[in-house]
């Protein structure tokens, strides 16, 4: 790789291309895995990835994951690793903005295919 | 995994516990690469990391990293990704607060061996 590609990323400038909420965007990979970024607000579906663990990191706003016997909030400066095959249900009230790092390939819902299931996901 | 043992991290809380600079320690594992908190403060060295790429999101301040035809600054909200192989010299002029991510295992001063070099990363 030529010096030249090797340029920061700004979340806020990546977070002004995203409109539409849980639909996460690429903006970098580290050797095979992804950051993504993505808008949240509302609910996603509880669904599992069977072969992956999955980090959110909160850049702003907060938001919860609802796992079987807990609800965490995370907020901004916060972080956490949902473990492979745990069950989790994420959801927002308000507008809140995250990075999340996972494999290259990873679908969205995980286990669960429905309409908002992402079949590929665009880089911004 | 059992559901009480997944925990949000609240990455201000950590820095609280990290005294020395070029320290990095680890906070959260991703299948099996690690995310790292690190305190910046002065120079590191100029080095590369052989077998991986290298992945820097700047919590709080700025830092800078100097590669071979350019330095990039990188600020509180912004990321960088360093490739695999590419020689890079991190420092900065004022303490930063900074998120490594990459795979476990990886030493801090990639190919060069010196007073910098930790043996081993503890978790906080």
């Amino acid at each position: 790789m030529i010096n030249n590609s090797i340029k920061k990323i700004n979340f806020n400038n990546k977070f002004d291309k995203i409109s539409k909420y849980w639909s996460p965007k690429i903006i970098a990979e580290l050797n095979n895995y992804q950051f993504k970024l993505a808008k949240f607000k509302g609910d996603f579906i509880r669904h599992h990835h069977p072969e992956t663990d999955e980090a959110f990191i909160v850049i702003e706003g907060e938001i919860c994951i609802e796992f079987d016997n807990k609800t965490e909030i995370i907020k901004s400066g916060e972080m956490i690793v949902v473990p492979k095959g745990v069950p989790h249900k994420p959801y927002s009230k308000k507008e809140a903005k995250v990075l999340i790092i996972e494999p290259r390939g990873v679908v969205n819902t995980g286990n669960i295919s429905n309409e908002l299931t992402l079949s590929s996901h665009n880089w911004i």
